[in-house]
């Protein structure tokens, strides 16, 4: 061995000292932050939850690119057998399945981990639901802060316009209204209908979002060939909201024969002679369904009727309009697809003073497909979340009363509040690919002051202190977080 | 008009009274039995029946054969909106929708109508489950007597060689095989495990049996793929017996990628080193299921040692048998498909006590499709029948509890007495191919004494009375029933 080399070698044992000083933590342990090594979580909160933050493909390309390239020199995978894609599948591309993820530095979930298995000085990515300061999760953020973790919120990523980058509204859409099309059906045949409905199943009885758009569009024919009982018809479904969550329940909605029309033009299809309006003596048959979309200016009426709907005026005193959803369009639905966003300074879209009003003079309202699934929000007497395996309650206006069954008087609601996970496969795989362009920044983060903006906007927590941005977070939790105002 | 015509005219006119006269019943009304004209009953009993006797086909080759040729001149049908087939379609085809079944002579259901709606003199088609004295049917029979009402049971209609004319069985086993495997799919995700049998919906969910097999296919595929998760492996279906109940159910479960084992082979597939054998750490995956076909030579065995099974013996002396059921095939059991004829006389296949000891030693079972639905027969801790729209129970040995959901220990159960009804379109349509052979000897009979044999057997009252081979009801109904033996 030639001096040369002898130095050469000392100096890379000093740099790798060096190397491993400077990634020692105030423990003494070696850093982990920033290490390049990803853990992927087994989801433990809900058992529905079947997506992961990075699909194998995902994890393929991350570990196959290089680590200079990519930030990721590992990624370990806990074993989970109900994740959509299986383990054996995640070791095929080169990661390793193990249930210890001390080696990592960035640990990715959808949802949160238990909280005894949080590992100190690590780095977290998952939807935390801690930004509001929501009561049941901060338990959460107090085990995050004192385990000096850094914690990014998918939630919180939110691109240079304001809108979200990492999220599954559309996902919940599709799959809201798919599992309320299946209710329908059941609903339909204990009023004594049999209808198309019946023959769909709930979105996660479908391998693939194709096949479970397969299946409404072949009830779609059987409505275009057979018809609808003219019992049930005009069969209305109002949408609530233009956004993602809004778009993706429309998107499977528009695969049945349908109309889309003004809400100005919903009482003309209640009219008696136009061959469509509801008689349950008839044979005859109806070959579609309607859809009206609805926005805030057809909830509300300013106070002054001088004064015409002004979008900005409304957001700025909502105090000064009246609720008139109840009186021009609930008086038309037959489902109400709740998919907009509401906050309490709004008048509801429907009380339940409203509704049993309503119900009393009749109308035509079978349910409530509460995608946004906002409990005791815009719809008051949506007071409960429900599940997958159990998706709806039956709310009886005149009763004030909610059951299980589908069986009897009144209208049925779902508020399933996990509806991604339905379409779990194609829901990973959208996330994934946004996710994956930013595990490398994650990855590879030493200094919160590096990350780029939107990244640096979604971390609560950077070593166990909440970053500035997020410092509210405390004094909301003094005070009664129903009523805070968001910053 | 010439002298010759006005004679014929007046014959005719004296035919014509004289027909009138010889169809006045008792009451001095006109008589309807054998009358021709057929009314189809809009079901009642329960939500689930979309089945019809009937479908506007056949009514269509009846209506338009001719009365001469087919016996039939007018079918009436209630109006129903959750028939199988629309009104609309039978008013197509020339029958008449109404209510009002007075002028029938013959009148079909699936199911029996509403007591009060059973009209005197006239004669009825369904399935009355009377002929065994059955307590709950026994207010149908005595209203039937009462009315005069010649009474045929389907269940009754037996060719010459025994065999069962007019059956729902394969429906039966079909649609309950397709249930299980829903429900089997929300099983494993309860216990961790995410599998094809997710993406399976209930049989009612498929717009047709070959929309359901197609599906089945479709899941067949994905673990011919995917592989299922080795810790539930090998995944073993036992089905009892081999009549069409059975057959109907194997159909379904051969779409699957399957070997069939003879029951003597069971052992061999969880020996630890065939590299099927259940281990929930590995990330190997298993590519097939298992079917076993077990017949009574596997359940019992002689209590002499020194004597081998003997059928003819067995239904003989079922006494001198002991059950090795337990011992011989539940250990090596995922799920038991229950497709067998059993009475008490027979050793139970499993007992609670069985179970109980198998439970606490450890054994694979998973669930219990009970398609015969043989409430606390040959499985003994069977003890409920379940509906379309909650088909599981959960039996927990340990605790000998009975809980409604998927999540906690135990067997799950499926006891649904309505099968065939989710495949309402391929069953009825099987039903009347055979039924409408008979439609018109029913439809023209006026003396039960004419009629074929196969038919006259299955006539339990021909105007009010007890025909002589269902003279043993009233007996039966004074001693106790379940231990009443049939004739």
């Amino acid at each position: 061995m030639s001096y040369q080399m002898v130095v050469s070698m000392l100096n890379v044992l000093f740099l790798c000292r060096d190397y491993k000083l400077m990634n020692m933590n105030s423990s003494g342990d070696e850093e982990k932050l920033g290490n390049g090594v990803v853990g992927i979580l087994a989801e433990s909160v809900n058992k529905w939850e079947r997506r992961t933050p990075l699909t194998p493909s995902h994890c393929a390309r991350l570990l196959h690119g290089g680590k200079d390239r990519t930030g990721v020199s590992r990624i370990v995978v806990q074993p989970s057998g109900k994740r959509i894609h299986h383990d054996a599948l995640y070791e095929d591309v080169g990661c390793e399945i193990s249930d210890d993820l001390s080696d990592c530095g960035l640990i990715l979930g959808i949802k949160q981990p238990k909280l005894e298995m949080i590992l100190p000085e690590r780095a977290y990515a998952f939807f935390s639901h801690t930004h509001k300061a929501q009561e049941e999760n901060m338990p959460l953020l107090d085990k995050i802060l004192s385990e000096r973790v850094t914690l990014y919120d998918y939630e919180l990523i939110v691109g240079d316009h304001g809108r979200r980058l990492l999220a599954f509204g559309k996902y919940a859409g599709r799959a809201g209204l798919v599992d309320f099309l299946h209710g329908l059906g059941k609903r339909y045949l204990s009023l004594g209908y049999s209808t198309p409905f019946l023959s769909l199943g709930s979105s996660y009885m479908y391998s693939s979002l194709a096949a479970a758009k397969a299946a409404v569009i072949s009830i779609g024919e059987e409505i275009a060939s057979q018809g609808l009982p003219s019992g049930i018809c005009p069969l209305v479904f109002v949408f609530t909201g233009t956004g993602n969550v809004s778009l993706g329940a429309q998107e499977m909605f528009k695969l049945l024969p349908h109309t889309f029309v003004e809400p100005s033009q919903l009482p003309e299809l209640f009219l008696k002679d136009n061959g469509i309006s509801q008689n349950g003596k008839s044979t005859k048959r109806v070959h579609q369904v309607y859809g009206c979309i609805i926005t805030s200016q057809d909830m509300v009426e300013h106070q002054d009727p001088s004064k015409s709907f002004d979008k900005a005026d409304y957001y700025a005193h909502p105090e000064h309009y009246n609720p008139v959803f109840h009186e021009k369009i609930a008086p038309y639905t037959s489902v109400l697809v709740n998919c907009m966003y509401w906050e309490k300074k709004f008048p509801r879209l429907l009380s339940t003073k409203q509704i049993q009003d309503l119900s009393a003079k009749g109308c035509p309202l079978v349910g409530i497909c509460d995608i946004t699934c906002d409990i005791g929000g815009s719809i008051e007497f949506v007071n409960r979340a429900t599940s997958i395996d159990s998706p709806f309650f039956r709310f009886d206006p005149a009763k004030n009363s909610y059951c299980h069954d589908m069986d009897g008087d009144g209208v049925i609601c779902m508020a399933v509040d996990i509806l991604p996970t339905e379409f779990a496969k194609e829901a990973s795989q959208h996330f994934g690919d946004i996710l994956s362009e930013f595990v490398g920044s994650l990855a590879s983060m030493t200094e919160a002051a590096d990350l780029p903006g939107h990244l640096k906007r979604a971390c609560i927590s950077y070593k166990g202190e909440l970053t500035p941005l997020y410092e509210y977070i405390p004094r909301m939790r003094k005070s009664d977080p129903q009523y805070a105002l968001l910053p």
